[in-house]
This record gives structure tokens, C-alpha cells and sequence, in this order.
């Protein structure tokens, strides 16, 4: 169980969620993951207003979790990428999918599933690989398409 | 990396955040994890208006994260506990605490270390326990004060 919160909310989640608690900063992060860099592809994907991004990102970028890095000159363009601290994140990450896909199935199945890259197998519920057993970090893995992809792609 | 989200957000991570992605909502359930059980302690330790608690445990219940379970007969009081679905957010709920507790540290410490009960080693990155190496799941493990937690005390 987790621990007892004490007075105050002296709490590692409740401080994780100062900066997180946010569907759409979490979402950002889902992309960031997926290796979306740019603002205006952010932007098609999410849906989202494009007031509330710039305010995500920047807030993003203000805790470290993104980096702004030209990718080119003139005029000079920023595209965003997870630092070490966003890559920390990749587990939260990993167990919230793990979780959707248990709980809330899609028809068709699981719309993708993410593999170890170096033998095919899949991510386990404590984050190593169900064929080789290696613990996995966000380098180690990649998305590919699941059978709930199909309705996706149609 | 997680995977990319083709069209129509069809992805178990917006499924998961449709639910949880909120900070309220996160906030209940890590009290949950911590053994709150009863509207009053909810209340008193997050300190959140009674009818935005009663909305987010409702909607916990709808979703059936939550279940209310009486323990008194007259009049007929509830408490809320986590059902098999809720309890399937452990990893979640850790791996949140772990990147607040490596990102955000209190000056004096992690204010609580979760250990595991059989050999009181702590829980790695890959949620097994550091000294015996088991894979730990909820029941397994139990909160402990850390150094941080003397200020809450205080």
C-alpha cells in the first residue's frame, strides 16, 4: 500500500501531481513518448486549442521535463524533446497504458503493443520483457501496431 | 518509447486519463493505497470541498475503482475501498511517488519508504524488492516514515 500522507500532503505524488495533474500535460507527455516533437503535429494530434498547449509545453519546458532544440535556422524553430527527468516518467506511463488496455479493451484488442526491441517480447507488468526478461527502459523498447489498430487506420 | 496514437486518440493511455486525469481523482486513490477508508478521513486529509470529494468518489465507484462497503447498520454508513480494478493502479500510484521522490525530494528526505513486509527492502524501479529481489504487487508491501516525514510530524 501506499504510505500514509501525514499532515500537509507531504507526498512525492501529491508533488508529482502539482506538475502533472492535468489530463492534457499528461497526454503531451503520451506524444513526447511516441516521439512527436513539433508544436504543429502536438497540435493535430491532441486536438487540443492551441492556447492550452503553448501553456503545457511551456510549463513542460519550465520543470525540465521538455527541452526546446532548434531544428532550424531562419527562421529559427524549437521542437520539444523529453529530458532525462520527462524520460523518468516513462514508467508512469507504461503502467497507466497497461492499465487502459486491461480495463477498458477496445473491441478489436489492444491498439498497440509495445516490444522489446531487441527480442520481440512484450512489457510486463513490472516493466521487463516477457521473453528475455530484461528490465526495460524507454530505450530499450518500441510501439508497434496491435490488433485495435485496425479500426484506427480504416 | 510509447507508442504513436493514429487517428481518433485511440489509446489506452487517453482511455486510462479519461478516468484518472484528474488531480483530485489521483489524489483520492493515493489515500486509498494508504488505507483511507471513510469520507471524514478523505476530507480531513486532502482538505477538498465535501462536494467535489462526494463527485470524484462517485464517479471511482461508477467506474468501479472504488466499491462502498457498509460498516455500521443504523443508520447505514459506507466506507470505500479499492476493488480488484483499483488495486491494479499500484504500479501506477509507485512509479508517481518514485519520479516525485527523485525529481521533487524534501530537503530533510523522502518523507515515506515503502518496504517490502517479508525482508523490509525497499521497492526498485522495476517494483521488485531491492534486497530479495520478489516481485511485489499491493499486499506485499507496507508504508514506513522516511527522514522527510519528521516535518510533517513536527
Amino acid at each position: 500500500m501506499l504510505p500514509r500522507t501525514y499532515e500537509n500532503q507531504v507526498c512525492s505524488v501529491a508533488r508529482a501531481l502539482e506538475v502533472l495533474g492535468d489530463r492534457w500535460t499528461l497526454l503531451v507527455l503520451r506524444d513526447a513518448f511516441s516521439r512527436i516533437r513539433r508544436f504543429e503535429d502536438f497540435q493535430r494530434n491532441l486536438g487540443v486549442a492551441r492556447n492550452v498547449l503553448t501553456d503545457r509545453l511551456n510549463r513542460l519546458v519550465e520543470e525540465e521535463i521538455l527541452k526546446r532544440v532548434p531544428y532550424q535556422e531562419r527562421p529559427v524553430r524549437f521542437e520539444y524533446r523529453l529530458t532525462e527527468k520527462g524520460r523518468a516518467l516513462w514508467p508512469v506511463m507504461m503502467t497507466l497504458m497497461q492499465w487502459g488496455d486491461r480495463y477498458y479493451p477496445e473491441p478489436e484488442g489492444t491498439p498497440v503493443i509495445v516490444r522489446h526491441r531487441d527480442c520481440g517480447g512484450t512489457v510486463t507488468d513490472h516493466l521487463s520483457c516477457s521473453k528475455c526478461g530484461a528490465e526495460l527502459t524507454p530505450f530499450d523498447v518500441e510501439p508497434t501496431p496491435g490488433p485495435g489498430a485496425v479500426r484506427a487506420a480504416a
